[in-house]
């Protein structure tokens, strides 16, 4: 099976990232840019066995850092 | 409004992050995971005026290398 892991900081943390790229966009002439944040997404392709705790723990353990980030996970 | 920018690499294009995250998962003891694959997402928030092609640009000028990777936009 297919899933789609995506992990995004949480509201209230500070995205460096998604506000140098917002400047970016700003410098490169792009109007009306009021936000961006940055995260990551993981395509994972898994026995169909895989139970969704397992999925879970994925997220917990490895793929996210729950202190400052957010996961969701899609079936594709 | 808000838009969701998933970056991810073509197909054929090695992605060495996925891999050591697969691996990674196979060493913590999760079995059956057969491939992964690494990418990126943007949130972002934009004035309501901004056309989709000025949303296609800031993919192709900036958000995503489109030698390697693919993008798609997702209304929220």
């Amino acid at each position: 099976m297919k899933l789609r892991i995506i992990v995004t900081l949480k509201n209230g943390v500070l995205d460096p990232q998604g506000k140098a790229i917002q400047h970016a966009l700003g410098g490169l002439g792009f109007e009306g840019v009021e936000d961006v944040r940055a995260g990551k997404i993981f395509e994972l392709e898994l026995a169909d066995s895989t139970s969704d705790a397992a999925v879970d723990e994925m997220c917990r353990k490895l793929l996210a850092n729950t202190v400052i980030e957010n996961y969701r996970v899609e079936k594709l």
